[in-house]
């Protein structure tokens, strides 16, 4: 996607070196645009961990990337093991992580040490390219939703979509997945109109899909998180679509903690609730996503704090609770497959259940 | 109630004049405890719209005094009606305010100009005092429901009440409405413990509530508006207490935005949800909620800037949004009385409905 009018991606290669895997820091934006160079796995695991770089799709590439950055530093089967195992530890909920190392892992179990670091590069890139083209994919479908909202609309009328966390371009290595059939709609001319939920206590809608909307020129409009009951009852929402961390074999869909509650919300009234996701993002292996996917819990200080620029121009971090009081941060919440419309996915829409996957995606369930 | 072991109102007249109305700043807590006094109806109204001071029940009583302050300056037919009109103008959802403002016209109007800068003191200082007591019985009334659910607990087990927004004593004359009978089963040794919504966009959780359970030592964790609904699903909340700014005929209610999205994932989880209220916040004249009960839309600055305090111990307000971008700032939404288990009265508990209402208040239905 483009940042004023010069195409990038999420997660790249120095050109100069073709070793250093160069990202921007997410925790920097909307603020400042900053290209981070990591040349060593430990700096990939910070990066993950800060969430310097975030998403679940682009959290997979950037990792499949520091297993090259650490095989070029020691290819023995014991280092290449127990690198994945710390690569894969980083963060817990987001299965693509997990699914990226033991893509690399199989491939590079069969090479020899001295082929590993190049092939490393080479898969890590394959993963990236397949990334950014199932997101297109997902785009296409999706924008079909978007043009069918459109037919039952007056001619100019605003398409009114809601979207929490980021699960834009950044997220991903290009596209997005929630936003790509935004995009999509945007170019083709529909008018569209994005509802961006804050995301607290990250942010990351306030921070991260109100820029990357705005660089593209998407009118959007910021609410905080409690706002988008109150939007769809009064029928100013005509969609919802977010990305996600996990789905289960049965539809069930991990994502940014307080996605249940708008899914709640759009269950109330009658709005279509779809989640966009590539394939890498299902976990055959389980089912039950209330009981079976692991929350990460994070620090509490993304709760008592905000980070954010001062009139001045400076970033400054602000305590909004009282010294002494606690706060608890589980970071994603499970949306149960009933509440939720249906999947979009690099092969089609699906609804989220065992049966609308199966058909996608016969014989990958476990 | 107590800050530091010393017992305080929210609103309260100088000692030394008898005339100049002392409010808590409460846009500076929990930071600091700056006591202002306000001399003129203006600097009163000032003090609601800029929420120095809020909370339905306590902008009532404080209007009242603004319209004493007026009537000390010009107490003409006239200036009354003129005074009175600005005030209740100064916030639109809460029902207490325009409640309190034609209660003090009814009976200053029948009083000789002469006469009634004193009874408008006392008719407001009657105001205070009858919704201290209001709120103590509804602590009372609300005090059984966490005592039952301590009786299907082991002994000494955690009884987790969530709570959206602040409906304390800071938000009331005294004792609070939501948060009354959560101080008396402290104070009378059950083992509560509160979920604090921190209720973007003013953090009026984490600021106030946090603040005024801290001062009392009851134990408290501040979590995100987005959280609720996943601590709902993992068994973590026994209950939910609400306050509100005005119950309709029908038992529909008007709160803080994003009450709503509590209300659906309580009843998705099947948790209690209780409201608590004064009398003086039912909108007899109302039916529909979400049809009938006008929402305030507050200055987007609220959502794109948060305020406060720096690791240096200033005061400080950040922009966390791109600029640019736009927000929408709806500062209250409509909970449908289907999703409310029940009312908490100063004349007892009765279900969130016509009949459950007329039943506690008969001939109060219009």
């Amino acid at each position: 996607m483009k940042i004023n009018g010069v195409p990038y991606r999420s997660v790249w290669i120095d050109q100069t070196d073709n070793r250093t895997v160069c990202i921007f820091d997410q925790t920097k934006l909307p603020f400042s645009l900053v290209t981070l160079q990591l040349t060593t796995s430990a700096e990939v695991a910070h990066a993950i961990t800060s969430m310097q770089v975030r998403g679940a799709p682009l959290i997979g590439a950037v990792a499949a990337y520091g297993l090259a950055l650490a095989l070029s530093k020691d290819a023995s089967d014991a280092a290449m093991e127990d690198e994945a195992a710390m690569l894969a530890a980083t963060r817990p909920t987001a299965i693509n992580l997990r699914w990226a190392i033991e893509r690399m892992l199989t491939k590079l179990r069969a090479v020899a040490e001295k082929d590993r670091v190049a092939v490393a590069y080479d898969e890590a890139g394959h993963i990236c390219d397949e990334d950014a083209a199932q997101n297109e994919a997902i785009g296409r479908h999706g924008l079909e939703l978007i043009r069918e909202i459109a037919k039952n609309k007056k001619s100019g009328e605003k398409i009114n979509i809601l979207t929490h966390c980021n699960a834009g371009w950044i997220a991903t290595v290009d596209w997005g997945t929630a936003l790509a059939p935004i995009y999509m709609a945007y170019d083709e001319g529909l008018p569209v109109h994005v509802w961006v939920d804050e995301t607290r206590p990250r942010n990351q809608g306030a921070a991260l899909t109100a820029w990357e909307l705005g660089s593209h020129g998407v009118p959007h409009t910021v609410i905080v998180d409690n706002a988008g009951g109150h939007l769809m009852q009064h029928g100013k929402v005509d969609l919802v679509i977010v990305g996600t961390d996990r789905v289960t074999a049965q539809g069930d869909v991990a994502n940014k903690i307080g996605t249940y509650l708008k899914a709640l919300a759009a269950h109330d009234n009658g709005i279509p609730f779809w989640v966009a996701l590539p394939s890498t993002t299902i976990d055959w292996r389980v089912r039950d996503g209330l009981r079976e996917i692991p929350i990460e819990e994070r620090s509490p200080q993304e709760v008592t704090t905000v980070t954010g620029e001062t009139a001045a121009g400076e970033l400054q971090t602000v305590r909004i609770t009282p010294q002494g009081s606690n706060a608890a941060n589980p970071a994603f919440d499970v949306t149960p497959a009933r509440l939720v419309t249906g999947l979009i996915t690099e092969r089609g829409r699906c609804t989220a259940s065992a049966e609308g996957l199966r058909k996608l995606f016969p014989g990958s369930i476990s």
